[in-house]
Formats: C-alpha cells, sequence, structure tokens
C-alpha cells in the first residue's frame, strides 16, 4: 500500500480555483492571509492520505489549536450536533468541561477508533503527561464507503497520527485530501475545505478560520447561485431515496476571540446556516458536527485556574457572521478543489469549473 | 383604542405580491392550495390587530393544530431553539412530553404573560376541560417595542383570545397583522408569512406547512439574489453595533406526516437552515425557536393511549427539504407583504416590490 | 378576600421545628448564620400568601440575587430541567444567555402569567431601565390545585409583585407560606424550605443557600430513615395510579462563588441527587427544575463587560456536596415547618413531628 | 499475560454476599428471577477481564440487548449524560435516532478505542450485514488507573470481543470482574453490580433491569444507612482536595416495557436519583452516563418501519420507581461482591461485610 506524496495531491489540488479565485466571495467580511484556518495565530493543520488503486481512498486531518502541550494548556470549546447520524467522539466532555484536550482529528467513519488511538497515543507521549490517565479524543467523520473500501479499515492509528505529526501553519491543502480523500459532496467530489474571516478593528479585529470536511448533499447553491438544478443533479431529483444526499459534513472553528465555552457553542451553532444557504436540508443519514474553539491566551484553563471568560454575549454578533461566511466559503473550497477519484464502487467526478463559472455569473 | 379592522388590513395586504407572485419559488417541491400552514387539514389561524396611532403597533397571531379539543386530543410537538435570546413559554413542557395542548400563541416580547392567560382561559372554558388544574401555555414573541409602545403593554389577555377565537382554515392575511403588526425584518417591516409544500405521492404525499413571525435581520438574501447589498441596507454595513440586525423569528410548522416528537424536534430544527439561506447569522439579540407539531390522527396522545410513532428515520429527509423551502418562502412573504407602518419611535418601510423584482431578474 | 398576615404564618410555623431542631442534619458540612438562602449576602426573600376559608390557599415567593438593579447588574445563572411537566418561565433566555435579569418568582401552575407580569412590572419601574423594551422573567410554579381554587385565579399580578417588595435578608419563613402556601409532598403539607451551608476556608469558605417549593412525592425517607414506610404512605402502596406521588419541586440555588454559568448549570442538576435521597423517583407528572446563581461581584454581567468566569471546573465538587446537602435539608425543612391547611378539595396534614423523630431515633 | 479464568473470579464474588443476601432491599418492588439484568427476556451479559500479576487489573463488559442482528433488528434507545466528564462513545446517533445497533460495551477509559474496534468488527462480521459501512458503537468507561496500567492500554479489540461472545442469559457474575476489575468505589473496591424489578400485573407487570459499573464516590449510604461516615471513609472527610471522590458510573438499563426513546431518556435520568440515594454528589471528575432499552418487539426499529410507540407518558411512574430501585441494588452489589485487588498503585480493599451489616442493622 502506497501513501499518496501530500505533494502529488498538492499539485492535482492546485490546478484548481478556489472559490475566490472564481470571484466568489461569500458575505461582506475580509479574510486573513491565507483564507485558511490557519489564519488564527498558532492554528496548525496536517492531513495523511492513504491511497492505493481503487480500493483504498481515505485518510484523516488533524487540526491542533496550538503548538504547546494541548493537555496542560487547554483551550476553551463549544460543540453543536445539527444532526448527530454520526460517530463523532468526546462530544459529552466538551460540552460538560467546556475545553479541548487533544488535537481534533478527522478521519472515515469506521476509523473513528484508530483516531482516537492516535490522539491518545500521540497525547501520553507529550513531555509533561506522563502521569496523564485520562484522554478525552476529539474525532470527526464523514463516510467515505462509495470510493473507500471502508470495512477493510485500512487506516492503523499510526497512520492517522501522522497526520498530527505533519500539522504545520501556513497554507493548508485542500480538496481530495487527508479526511477529504474519499468523501462526495452535492453527488460531485468533495473533501477538505478551509476558509478564514478578519473582523474590523473597531469590533475587535479578531480572525476566525474554519475547516470542513465535506460528504453531505442537497441541491446546490454557489453563493446563492443555483448550480444543483442548472446542471441537474440534486437531492430528490427524481423522487429518490435518502441516500443520495445523505453523507455528513465536520466543521471546526477556531478564533483568536477570547470567548466562553457557551459563546463558543453558539458560534458553532451558525456553521448550520451556511450549510442551509449551500442548499441542504440535512438530511436524516447525515451526521452534521460543529467544534468550536479559541485560542486567546486569557481563555486558557488549567487546573485551578480561573480563566477570564472574554466577550460580551453583546459582542458577538460580528463572529457569527464572520462563521457563517468563512464556513460557506470552506464548503464551497472543499468542492472546487477536489479532484476527481476512481474509487471502490466507482468514480466521482470533481465539479465541473467552467460550468460552475458560467453559471455564477449569470446570476450576477 | 382601535382594533384595526382585519378586513382593512387584508385590503393593503392584497394589493402586495407574494414571493410566488414575484415568480419567486424557493425550492423545488410544489405546495399546498393556499400555500399556507393552513393547507395541513384541520388547522387553523387567527389574527387580532391592535394599532392606535402611532403609538400602538401590536398584535397576537394564534395558530391551532385542530378544531376539537386541543387538551384531550394532543398531538406530537418538537421544539428547536435556534438563538435563545428571548421568552418563549411552555416549551420546557414540550420537550419533556413531546405533546401540545394548547392553541400556539404568538404577540410581543413583553405580552407574553397576557398570551399565556389568553390560552389558559380558553383552555379551561372548552367543554370537557372542567377537571383541568394545570394547562402548558405555548407563546412566542418578538419585540416590536420600534413601531409599538411595548412598555404600554396595552394587549390584554382578552385581546388576545379574541385571535383563538377569530381563528380559521383557508387563506392565512400576512404581513402587518396580528402579532406582526410591528415587526421589523432586515431593516424593512416584517410580520407574518406562510407557505406549504405537498411532498410527491412517492414519498408519502404529506403536506407541512409553515408560519412565521419575522422580527430579524442580516444581509437579506430572495431566494439567493443578494438583495440586501443591492440596496445597501445590511447588517455591519457600517461596522454598526449589533442592534441593527437584532430581532427574532418565531417559526411554526405543521404536518399531516405521523411524526414522533422526535422527529418533529428534528423537522423543527431544519427552519434554521432557511433562516440562515435568508441571510442572517442569527445576531445574539434574536429570540430564534421553531415549534413543530403534527396533525396525523394515529399520532395523537391521550391518557393511557400509545400512539403510533409513525414515520421510520429513514423517511425524514423528504419533510426536511420541504420545511426548509416552506419556511424560506414564509419569510419572504412576509417580507413583501408586510405594509408601511408609521410607529412609536418612526416608520419602517415596506420593502420596495419593483426594486427586488429588478434584483432578483438580473439574478437569473 | 383576606391575605393572611404574616407574622400569623409565622407564628404557627416558629411552634414546628426545623429539621435541625430535630437533630437531623444532612451531610457533613456547617450551615450559615440563618441556615438559609439568605446566608448569601445579598439575597432576599419575600413571600406573598393569599388565603380565604378553604376556597384560596396559594401565594408567590420572590428571590431577588441582590438588592441592585437586577437588570442592569445581572448575575450568572445555569438552569437544569430534572423532569419537565411543568410551566417554569425565562429557561430558554437563561440557557443561552447564561444570566438572569430579574428576580426569580414562585407561584401556583395557573399564575405563571401574574408572575410573569409582576416580575416585569416592577423591572420596568427600577430607576435605570426607563428604556428597557425586554424582560426575562423566571418564573417557577407548582400546582397547588387540591388545596387551593386553582382555576379561580386569585393570584393578580400586582399581588405577585407584594412579594418582590416584601423581599427581605435574614431569617426566612419557612413551611405553608408564600408559593408553599397549597403545596402538598410525600401525601403530608409540603412549602417552602431553605437551608444553607458554608465551604471550609480551605476550600474557599463560600456560602450556598437553597430554597425550595415542594410539592412532590415518592417514598419519604428522612436522611435516610424511611418514615414513609413505617407510616405506611408512599408512592405505589396499593398499586395506585400516578397521581398520588405527581407535584412538582422548584429549587432555587443561590452561591457567593464565582461560578461560570456552565458550572451553575452544573451545579443545578446536582439538587436532582438530594430529590433522589428524600425518596422520589421522580414521576411522570412532575415539574422539577432547578435554577442556580452567582452573587459573586466578580462574575457579573454588563453590556460590553467581560466577567471573569471564575473558579475552575476542578473546585467545583465541595459545591456540589453542599447543593446536595442543603437542598435535601431544605426540603425536609419545608415539610416539617408546614402546617395543616383546609383547603379547597379537603384537608392535608402536617406531618406528625413526633412520629417522624420516632423513626428516625430509631434508624441510628 | 494471563486471562483469569472467569470461573475463579466467580468462586470469589459467590463467596460474598449480594445486599440482598444481607437483608438489603432498597425500595417496594420485587425482583427477577436472578435480581440481574438478564431477568429482561433475550438481554445477555458477557465478561472479559485481563489480569496479570499488579500491573494489569482491566477488562471488558458487553451487554446485548437480544440474541439476534441488532443492527437490523434494532431497539429503540436514550442517553442520559449526569456529569460528562468521561469518554462514552457513540451517544450522538442514539440522541438522535433514538435507537441502539450493537452490543453495549463497558471497558476502562484509555481502552474506548478498542471497545468501539470490536463492536464494530463484531458488528461487520454478522450474517446480514455484509453491506453495513456504518457502525455506530455504544462503549462507556470508567478509569482503573489505581488498579491497572492504564496508559499500558493492555486490552486489544480481540480481547474486547471476547466479552461479546461470552454473553449469556442468566446469572450474571458481579464485582471484580469484566469492566469491574480495576475499578473503586467509595474508597473500596468496586465493580459490576446488577439488579431487576417487576412491576405488579396490574401496571403491566414489565421486568426492569439494571447492570452497573462503579468507579465513584462520595459519602456511602447503603439503603439510608451512614456506612460512610460510620466507617470512616468518604469525600471530603479532612477537607481533601477533589480527587478522592472521583471516578465514573457507567448505568445500563432495560426493560422490556414497549417505551419510545423519550421516555427511555427520561428513565435513564432517575438513575441519577439512585447514584444520589447512596450518597455521591457527582464530583467534577466523574462520568455518568445512562444508557436505556426497550427490547419489547412492538417497538423493534426496521428501514421503514414505524412502530408503536409504546406506553403513554402517564404510565411511567412505576417504571421510574423500579429504574431508580433496581440502579441502587446493582451498586450496593457492586460494592459487597468486589473482591480487594492488589494492582498497579497498590490494594484497595473490599468493603468490610461485616461491619456493613452492623451499620445497616443498627440503623433499623
Amino acid at each position: 500500500m502506497r501513501v499518496v506524496p501530500e505533494t502529488a495531491l498538492l499539485d492535482e489540488a492546485v490546478q484548481r480555483p478556489s472559490a475566490r479565485d472564481l470571484g466568489i466571495s461569500p458575505g461582506i467580511l475580509g479574510t486573513g492571509q491565507y483564507n485558511a484556518i490557519t489564519d488564527v495565530a498558532g492554528v496548525a493543520v496536517g492531513h495523511m492520505t492513504l491511497s492505493k488503486g481503487t480500493q483504498i481512498n481515505t485518510g484523516a486531518t488533524a487540526i491542533l489549536p496550538h503548538g504547546g502541550n494541548l493537555y496542560r494548556d487547554r483551550v476553551p470549546a463549544g460543540f453543536h450536533q445539527g444532526n448527530g447520524y454520526g460517530k463523532f467522539a468526546g462530544s459529552t466532555q466538551v460540552i460538560e468541561l467546556g475545553e479541548l484536550e487533544t488535537p481534533i482529528i478527522l478521519t472515515n467513519t469506521l476509523s473513528v477508533p484508530q483516531g482516537m488511538e492516535a490522539a491518545i497515543s500521540w497525547t501520553l507521549k507529550q513531555p509533561g503527561n506522563e502521569d496523564v490517565r485520562s484522554v478525552n479524543a476529539v474525532v470527526g467523520e464523514t463516510n467515505d464507503g462509495f470510493l473507500n473500501d471502508i470495512r477493510g479499515r485500512h487506516l492503523r492509528a499510526a497512520d492517522i497520527e501522522k497526520a498530527i505529526l505533519a500539522a504545520t501553519s501556513g497554507p493548508v491543502r485542500q480538496g481530495s485530501v487527508g479526511a477529504g480523500r474519499g468523501t462526495v459532496s452535492f453527488g460531485w467530489k468533495g473533501g477538505i475545505g478551509t476558509s478564514s474571516r478578519v473582523l474590523p478593528a473597531e469590533l475587535g479585529g479578531f480572525t476566525l478560520g474554519v475547516l470542513v470536511q465535506t460528504n453531505y448533499g442537497g441541491i446546490l447553491r454557489v453563493d446563492g447561485a443555483p448550480v444543483g438544478e442548472a446542471l441537474g443533479q440534486y437531492f430528490m431529483k427524481n423522487v429518490v431515496d435518502e441516500g443520495d444526499a445523505d453523507g455528513s459534513i465536520i466543521v471546526v472553528i477556531a478564533t483568536d476571540a477570547p470567548l466562553s465555552d457557551r459563546n463558543l457553542r453558539r458560534l458553532g451553532s451558525r456553521a448550520m446556516l451556511a450549510i442551509g444557504r449551500t442548499g441542504s436540508p440535512i438530511t436524516n443519514g447525515s451526521g452534521d458536527y460543529v467544534i468550536a474553539f479559541s485560542t486567546a491566551q486569557e481563555v486558557r484553563r488549567a487546573p485551578n485556574k480561573a480563566p477570564l471568560s472574554g466577550l460580551a454575549n453583546s459582542q458577538m454578533s460580528p463572529l457569527f457572521q464572520a462563521a457563517v461566511e468563512a464556513t460557506e466559503e470552506a464548503i464551497l473550497n472543499a468542492l472546487f478543489k477536489a479532484t476527481t477519484v476512481n474509487g471502490h464502487n466507482g468514480t466521482v467526478e470533481a465539479i465541473d469549473i467552467e460550468a460552475v463559472k458560467r453559471i455564477v455569473q449569470t446570476a450576477r
């Protein structure tokens, strides 16, 4: 079995445009430097892609809130369950304690155990964690069982740990990479996408970044333009069964705004609005989850440390707007950057960029 | 004080088009006969509008799941809290027991007590309820304090009870009427809107109807078209404070599909997707709630009666699609049907229909 | 109609012992000065009792977190729903924003609207609130419909407002007073009870106080002793229908520990453990709710103010223990202090103190 | 490494009495034949215990709702989170869909991934599941890191699968066995315990069974008797830090009553009352979760099958009573049946049965 050289995947994807390359920029706020979750200082992303012939198309993506000891220097976090037909791990402790103590791992549905094992192994090995006996691994997943022999469970924990070790700041590879290698969205190839927003200085100048793993469907809208209907590919087109739009989406939101866990939960819930904007009804079989965290130093947690809770409720609205915008653009980026994959049960085509461009331009 | 003759209000509103009159029909499903929540057989809607000069612009709207004894012949119901900056009454019992035992009342923020009193009084008086000592009034509200002297609390319980008594099936008056008399949406006059969808016979042929009370904001999209930006009126346009987009929306969903309370809760959560589609980030100050109920006979509740729980989870997705579509269209109808109101703190203009038409046509 | 002179009620109740007078002191922690919720500095309690012959036995109890402007100087709060067969008002906003902006009102089931109206009226009138247009009234209730002609809805908003105005610090009247005038617990007269705990200085020295309105049942245990079985009066004794143990309990928890809203919610959930200790299975018809707030200055809320979130998660356990102990003792105090009431549908006897003493002593 | 012969463990435990052997029988209802979760027809329990010297003391316990294809013939289920400092897997899908599709696995904190892997592997292999690509493994855990080298993660998925394969109906081994091998409760050895209750025929004659994995603490009460204080071993005895009472408890409830998922969730929440009765304040570090399911044929789920939702809300109270009673007795059984274990960081003694007997008898 071979691991696809990440540089090769990068090459593929760079030939495809981002939403913004096509002039599509949902909302009114500006982006950060990379238009990526890594625009939030300290956040790092790593991919591990596993591909072999048509049988295996899967992988893992890791998001690290900061470069220190995540277990000892915890970030506050909020969790939102949009539709719970999924296997998201670690949610109950995030809800109860309002904090994150590990990297966030994304992978395929049946590899959640290996994702947890990777997060646990990595955490136990970090310097300073020699006496740690409890680790709350946070793992999201979507089902890549069409393009990937998911029942084969080819990802080992050691493979997934490589995604954590590969995590870097700076530009983030998008499309059919990492945990997005085998995913499908609106009937086209989905994958990993990212985007960011920066608030005006008068509103605090905070940065918010989003990373998504898209595997869901509906009736595709691209910043309002009816692409799904125009291309004749959409949910219930021929009164089909539910499976056609099923899938899932995991949304990871990072911000340097100093938020309480409650306001991070509220922030996370806004991602659903963006999913709605892209044309999804969130079908029954979808596992739609959001995890949001703050990297601000003043809200970090430690035993017996009473952190500042940060911004007041009344200061949240611009961040809510940022979350909607960045989530919508991240979803589009996943779709536009994703490349065609020939997989286990057939081929899933990348969306036709020229067609999208045409439909979107008509709608202006 | 005078109660605006409902026929007068009707006349005003009929001169304004619905979304569908403008060729705007979100989604892919067809509507019921009236394109209203009353397309679900048995559902009745009543308005009571209170208006006096510019000082008082408020009212109440009542939705009755059926024409029988609502307390004795209960419908299953689900509740969803999108953003809880609101005073929705009755939610905890709906969540716990999964059922509705009164009409649903919509009114203004400070008149929730009078709304509850009206629902309680009406219920205690119904034949067969002589021994009833516990009534769970379900009351939603939005804040009409800009156009209405809300601190004056001019609505009495007896006024609101008139909305219950006025409830009828058939066409539903929309716009600046009932609980929508004083509301504001996206900076234009909001109000009451309604819409419905009918599933294809192969998917059960069920009808789903929505009624909304709109008082929220954001960056208006009309079925994808960027109306808010085009008209230069939107949230954070000039890095404004949060208040500008605040407000709320109450969504009432009715269906004749035989759903369990859990699936009604899930159905209700889909309304948020439609709110996202219209351009809202759901600001901090918004009270966004959804209540969904089923009128199907086989899921009716009674003491010691074990009802059928209805459709399987896997049959829900088309209904989710219907809920998104009907909610989006109901919101647009509220906006288009609403008429300019001169109120307590100033005037709120109805949206310029010609401008909307122009922007939407350009986007096609 | 006459309002029972509060002093008369006080006289009655002082003739009956508290739990501690009987040597019953659940747990291991010490109490505050008054063994009352008012041991938390600044907290005030007021009762308004309405009684007329046997027909009317009801009232209201108000709890004020502090003596300032509650709307402008908000306290963080958490809400827990033990069993939601009740009409608790204001919960959704407390959950969303994590704060309290009004007094907490307790009253009977059908008077919740009047309780809300009282809290709204009082709030609108406070100096500095002239521009307030939104008020989240928090009102709990239990059903006193056996002893009180609840359908008559004899409490007016103005009556309930008197409870707010009567609020004072210092000793709290317990038993058949205020919102506890007509309640029934374990088949005996229930009512209002209170208790407090003080943590050792090494654990912060915080004070926590509880006030309860008891109207529920089960198989009574008094600090472990099987009083219900010994006296032959308990739920399901003769395979009875559910009604016999139905009712509700509202628990209000105050503390001066600087807690986040999340940890206040967690604190509130511990009250259920105490309810379990007294022998309740929380029957279907019970409306069991807890509201917990912190009075600490450093966690007070204001627009655009970012408060300290207070104690770390890891510092919560002693407060959890305090909450369980004080809730259990408050429930027992309500039962022991309550006096026999001849009411609308019959008489409910106070529990036989001598019998309790005998059974508890045997169990030692 | 050796697997302790289960028969040897059985021998040890049979020498110790159950609660009922000591005349301790919480509540008023009778038990089923085995006083075990397996009294609910079809339910099977299997243990796998891993022990080597003092280093390794851990294991797994599997609970199967019925002997058929659990994935194809799903049981409705409800989930309750008492305190979420834990790693319970599978909760979000149980909440969303209200059903269980795998065995329930209990194990140690860091072996949850292996528990999930075992449940997934076993499910994929079942006849009829050849096309299954999504499996929601439900795994509970408590932390046996004092007696077990938990960081060594000695349990492999194949080990845990043996617990599933070992599952049988009939008597259930209790104490220091399976997932209870290394747990600690109230400072004494905890473990696995079980108990059941049968409702009177007039109330449906339903059976309800509970199985617990106890690893939590507090101030022990044995059916009301103050054992913890009498033996001088309890939480906060010397104003200790929180760790002393930390731990967790997982409660599994089975019943043949035909319940909806909502009522199963409500049923599960009642287990907290029993935990309160045993003297726990549910400390910060506790992971307390309940999963409840119904085995009744008429509420089984299948694609496109609309099941009966079963008993009405008003019929739930006796089952709530049964859940409290059986949970309390199961916890006591775990404590009484558990045998002393010499482990990784020291020895944890079994509770002194003679002392318990003495204290309980005095309290009568």
